[in-house]
């Protein structure tokens, strides 16, 4: 057994003594942290980890509020998203939208403020659910370049409104350091957020270009402007759909999904009088019934007063809701992307040769609705397209390319499988690896379904993989709302979602090889027939006609007689 | 092309049609959002995914906060670490330190409240850094069992306090529901942090028994008594070094970590009166002259006034300090492992055939310095146990275990590498496939130093590798401190730490092999060294004596022969 150790001089142990401390001396060093304070030294966790993310992240988290913001109002939303070059590493970014605009007060707070926002605490489907990414956005590009954000917004009554702000992140508080009402401006309801930051644009994968696709791809009532600082013209993604989705519902908490402190909590903060009441009130899901079989369970009185309620009769309320059965939340949360739209998407986005869509019903994690669709298309590797016509023959269609084009999803049949992550309509572009979707999928045998799979990876072929997770509460592995974290739940629906799209997909392949199988024989045959024929023409002595036909009529039989 | 899809009776677009809002009911739902209820929704976020995790995070979490107390007291740890079962899926915890104390009016908000702490604002390594750990450890504590936590503390100078914690999670403060001071303790200075929360107790990698043993790795200076729910005795892992490492000394920021935006804040919020003051005061490594030259490139005045100096003014400070050479920080800041105590650790958990160690000079990312050490630690595979003596002999010593030891962190030959992750000296457990570490990992290429590496993976072999980043700022990707974000500089000097032990283990391998390939050669020969004799006797008509003398000095030659 060996040893061996590379020292580089007064490297070992760099550490110079210093003063010890007592319990006093450390007391004075104690002191609150401001949440802007920590995201500013943190910002990976918010997306903001290099200039190319940074860039991302701003105008990500500026479409997802206009969105939201369109939908919640009812209205088809048409944004315009440009980035203008400044200096070699600065880009001045600009959203604006037709939404229904923001009252002034509170247009500090929504952007120049950390965990401020109307989504946190409603039990509803959105985009943004934290309340952080667009003071983040401001708070990032203040730091790399001194200078606030600028606000344009204007309500259908108000007047429009512009404000020009920064961010005190020591107490995490916004400054307004211009204001001005406008005396006109080109819309009638809207909001323009503009701001320059440190950055880098540059096209491809996980690109703004990337992102802008594929929000288009999974909202097509959505229609986009976008201007690239390499472009003179924007490109326009218009929309496909022209009704917007209905805002989905509001829902309360569902008893399963409320643990012991949050359930105290409720209720010492109730106005229901009675624990009857408070459990028809406060839950869903919960009928009168209901709430007296619970509460029978639990040992308790009907007319307990919630608020005087010690813990010891709480934990027996909470335990007897776990073994009562009850029906699994509404589901009117929810607003899923539709298998239509999803074949659409991929169909636009992919020159693929077969496509399979599947929706789980909804499913609850934590106590939260969600739904997962899958969507997969796959092309045939290389050679030629085979179809069947509707008498059973074999047609060569097209031929497929060979090489991969960059407007196409597909890559090469030996390369992993394009997966597509969507959350809330939302693509999801960094952190594949530590993705709860990319968990399901490499946990799922392909082999079963006709691809190959390298052990514990990803599936390899010609294809690409759709996942959308809508909820109304999606748990990121981060603030930056980069992956989703691998609940159970969760992940067991999107590995069944995988498996019923799969075997779609693997019976086709299945098909297609046959198909393949017998279009060779076929041929190998057919090759022989001419010479049959003139055998026979030889023997029989006919025409040169009847010859032709007696060899169509052998190529017609040589198809029927082959079922596929 | 063909479209299959599975539908679902009702399933396609369950959303109900709800009211649309206006700007103005929109104002109405904005609102501030707690820190604790944004961590409370968000727990995986902070180590809380699943029970078992929840059990290791929040002894981590005591335990991290524990040790640092000691170091900074100058204290040689002492700590009691006990789990006890309570119900089938709850567990009682209890952390207790011989640390300096806490003072009485700092308790509530250490162990009560989010964001608070004395760790966040110093430039100083530290095992905690956020003061977001022990309340939430709280928090879930009291979400999971509606109840709270209680914590005995002392200082030398003060009486033994006692309180029962919970916490307000929609105020982020603190709630006293039980106080006392007690009459006597077993303690004349110390922590005791005590909690009851729903967890699973499991043994096995990832486990809090694998946190405790290499805890004890990277801080030898300290003794553990850890108590299993399965055992009726503590395992006590008593300290290897009677010196505590000295605390780190705090630093102030470096020129180049600090971004425009952070430089216009201490621009505006310095007691300097002349900027040349300002950039030797705040700054490390800027003296007078170097601060003259700064302010010269800028096209500045030396006696300016900071708190008058424009943005435009302030971005020509910027883009001089980038320009000026400045020299690293200084590296008091920082306590390494040390590479005897990597070596002894390792060789305390493997039982390996070679150990290697490499110590990178301090580096900067963000202007934070942070240093690298790598070990390796790796055994041959299977087979025997061969090595040269002093005399250029080679013997065969030992047989290695055919099977992997539980106590034995080396995997089987064609399995891939372990490795352990420290930052700060704490072990990180979680996220490995997500940590900065495994990048740079995966990306050394390991085939050189004589490992097989699969394209972009872990390379293969019966193998430890060590990673510990020692900083006075670590870039975790979560709140939950499991992983290292992959910033380029950090990614760069863990790259060069493997590459120069990788190098080393190169060497022992190439040697290896060359002896294996001495050895076969060797003992073929010896085979017939006999028969040589033998046929030599018969010739000489040698006496027996005589040949077994020859027989020998054969070979001796034949050994002396092979240089290795």
């Amino acid at each position: 057994m060996r040893v061996e150790s590379i020292h580089r001089k007064g490297q070992n142990h760099p550490v110079a003594a210093t003063k010890h401390l007592t319990a006093e001396q450390m007391a004075k060093n104690q002191k609150e942290i401001s949440v802007s304070e920590f995201f500013a030294k943190n910002r990976h966790l918010l997306g903001f980890d290099n200039k190319q993310k940074a860039l991302l992240t701003t105008i990500k988290e500026a479409v997802d509020n206009s969105l939201d913001a369109c939908e919640e109002a009812g209205i088809a939303p048409d944004l315009l998203i440009e980035i203008h070059q400044v200096e070699e590493d600065r880009f001045r970014v600009v959203i604006e939208d037709n939404g229904p605009g923001i009252v002034k007060e509170q247009i500090q707070n929504i952007f120049g403020k950390l965990l401020y926002g109307s989504k946190f605490h409603s039990r509803r489907q959105s985009r943004g659910q934290q309340g952080i990414g667009i003071s983040a956005a401001l708070l990032y590009a203040q730091m790399t370049t001194g200078k606030g954000a600028k606000i344009i917004s204007k309500t259908t009554r108000g007047k429009p409104q512009s404000l020009t702000l920064q961010m005190d992140s020591a107490k995490n508080k916004p400054m307004i350091t211009k204001e001005a009402v406008l005396k006109e401006w080109h819309l009638k309801h809207g909001t323009r957020f503009e701001v320059e930051l440190e950055a880098t644009y540059k096209r491809g994968l996980r690109s703004v270009d990337d992102y802008i696709k594929q929000t288009a791809v999974s909202n097509p009532h959505a229609t986009l402007h976008y201007l690239t600082p390499d472009d003179e013209e924007p490109r326009i993604y218009e929309r496909a759909v022209k009704v917007v989705p209905d805002r989905p519902a509001e829902i309360k908490p569902h008893p399963y999904g409320v643990e012991l402190g949050e359930l105290i909590r409720m209720l010492r903060e109730t106005n229901s009088r009675w624990l009857v009441g408070f459990l028809q009130e406060e839950f869903c899901r919960v009928g009168r019934k209901k709430a007296l079989e619970i509460i029978k369970e639990a040992g308790l009185g009907e007319k307990s007063y919630p608020t005087r309620i010690a813990r010891e009769e709480a934990d027996a309320l909470y335990r007897s809701i776990q073994k009562t059965k009850i029906s699994a939340p509404p589901t009117t949360c929810l607003s899923p992307i539709g298998e239509k739209r999803i074949t659409e998407g991929l169909m636009k986005e992919t020159d693929a040769d077969f496509y399979a869509v599947a929706t789980r019903p909804p499913s609850v994690y934590r106590g939260n609705p969600f739904q997962i669709e899958v969507g997969i298309a796959w092309a045939k590797p290389g050679g030629d397209q085979l179809e069947v016509d509707k008498r059973g023959r074999i047609k060569k269609t097209k031929k497929r390319r060979g090489t991969v084009d960059t407007e196409n999803l597909l890559g090469n049949a030996d390369e992993p499988v394009r997966l597509l992550r969507f959350a809330n309509r939302v693509p999801l572009l960094s952190q594949q690896s530590g993705c709860g979707f990319t968990k399901a999928v490499t946990q799922t045998s392909w082999k079963s379904y006709g691809l190959q799979q390298p052990k514990g990876s990803m599936p390899l072929g010609s294809a690409v993989i759709l996942v959308h997770m809508a909820s109304v509460w999606v748990p990121f592995t981060s603030e930056a709302k980069e992956a989703i974290a691998p609940y159970d739940e969760i992940l067991k629906e999107v590995k069944r979602a995988l498996q019923d799209a799969g075997r779609k997909l693997g019976a086709h392949i299945r098909k297609d090889k046959r198909v393949a199988n017998e279009f060779e024989k076929r041929s190998y045959i057919e090759k022989y027939l001419p010479h049959v024929g003139i055998g026979l023409q030889e023997i029989l002595g006919i025409t040169d006609e009847a010859r032709e036909e007696i060899v169509e009529t052998l190529g017609d039989s040589l198809e029927t007689a082959r079922n596929i």
